[in-house]
């Protein structure tokens, strides 16, 4: 049989790094050749993850047709989020938890896709399936890729499949994942180290809502201070990008990963259908979000809602 | 939780019926409300199975929006070979064997495919990793569709684990599975009673190779004698439907189930692609093929490679 490569979407997150190197850990137990790799460089929540437990970077690609004649696509399936190439490949698996879209294949293959918070918790339930055991250093990965995900087992996204994945991981890596998953999610904010301009680009995602362009981006925080001594560069930054790219919309969701809760900075029309869609005041043009994490979930239909 | 139905493609086979029956007993035990429907009606094949078990034939819609919001699909995903509405439906779950083309959603679903030679061999593995007893009447259906699928596991289809399958179905069912598959395998052909229109039309497919239209039938027969008799005629209504459809090759598979191996009769042109792709001569028409008995795997390819 010959070599395959793993891996996650572009931009990747914890999740997209961990369940490639998890699923080809297990695919190579169940006698596969594969490699896991990288579509980008993983950002500062996995550098300090891949460091806790002494795991290696993954190689980073840009094309794999000129290594492998197939692949296996783990926390993403549209192509516009895969290889570059990936039209010019074999896909012989799929794990995933998002919708199916943009995706096609000419030849039968393994997809295995669930409606829960992370990746990585499929991944954990096909060991089990498999009787394959998982590593105390692996289990430690994927532990920290489902906190990433659901932000401790509190988004809105979290199911009951993520809560008992959490539990069997922390028992066999050994961890108090409550103070590891913090200690975790504070490496991963680091906002100090960021331009303007990267804090309001670095998870930003496009949207067309009632006719409007809407431009939504999300920074993590420990304390809403980080961003508060910064907000009116952060404010002229969003001015700037909005007329540039010509949004009418520009959001940016400020989320306490620790107490749960968001902030968010309006800059743009209709201001009036963001404190609709939320039923809340602006005040400094800055909204009080409390209990919202999850754009997906949170943010994006309300504001559809309002804007229609 | 309000109520899903669950079915397989148009034109259903064994397999298409069964599925569904079975992967809507294992949702219904694990909490979901669901119904198995169809998209036609029973074949020949499939009404002796579902007598001989003595289960019920299912219901047949043409529409499932006006019953539901949701629905679960089994043995296929594209969007041409399922219920005429369904774009306008939520897709929960799909249970399938095939390529994955023409498919998409707008929320996350489990979606479970393993590229093996029946849709019930899936579902087999799920109600063991779900811990739910297979009742024995349940388990002579999955195990008639896995028959079918694979020709009492002589396609080179068929997976060690639909042969893994079939041997606890048949301990479930205390069925001898080679005695009870033959008289199935029979029931299903049935040719007498078809018109050399229907034979001709029953399970054709069209394809494009080398820029040439190609028509191929599939007979399955358990003496060859049963349409040697009838060759002349239905030759002639292969030509008549040829010309009236722009066919430039008919070709029409006939496969001996019990002994798997097939006869091809040929019309059009260039027969002699024909020839080169199965690398033997025409005589009468008919070209011999021993060992030949999936259209999928042993016809198409060879066939594409010549035309090419």
């Amino acid at each position: 049989m010959s070599k395959e490569l793993v891996f996650g979407h572009q931009s990747p997150d914890t999740d997209a790094i961990v369940a490639a190197k998890a699923f080809s850990y297990l695919q190579n137990k169940l006698g596969y050749d594969t490699e896991a790799v990288a579509l980008g460089e993983p950002n500062s929540e996995t550098a300090f993850v891949l460091n806790y437990f002494d795991e290696p970077t993954p190689r980073i690609i840009k094309t794999a047709k000129n290594e492998v004649d197939s692949v296996m696509l783990v926390d993403h399936n549209e192509f516009q989020q895969s290889v570059s190439d990936i039209k010019d490949l074999t896909i012989t698996h799929v794990v995933d938890h998002h919708r199916i879209s943009n995706f096609q294949t000419d030849q039968p293959l393994y997809y295995r896709a669930e409606p829960v918070g992370c990746c990585s918790t499929i991944i954990v339930k096909m060991f089990d399936e498999n009787k394959v055991e998982i590593p105390a250093q692996l289990a430690g990965l994927m532990l920290s890729a489902i906190i990433s995900d659901t932000l401790l087992l509190k988004s809105p996204t979290t199911t009951e499949e993520d809560k008992i994945a959490v539990k069997t991981l922390a028992e066999i890596a050994d961890i108090d994942y409550e103070k590891y998953g913090i200690e975790m999610l504070k490496a991963g904010t680091n906002v100090s180290a960021k331009s303007d301009q990267e804090l309001i680009d670095q998870d930003a995602k496009s949207f067309t809502m009632g006719g409007k362009s809407v431009r939504i981006d999300q920074i993590n925080v420990v304390e809403f201070s980080e961003i508060d001594k910064r907000q009116d560069d952060i404010k002229k930054a969003m001015k700037a990008e909005a007329a540039d790219k010509g949004y009418d919309l520009f959001l940016v969701l400020i989320t306490n990963v620790l107490n749960s809760d968001s902030k968010m900075i309006v800059v743009g029309e209709p201001a009036s259908a963001v404190e609709k869609a939320f039923n809340s005041k602006l005040a400094n043009d800055t909204l009080s979000l409390p209990g919202v994490v999850s754009r997906k979930k949170q943010v994006v239909p309300p504001l559809n809602d309002a804007l229609d």
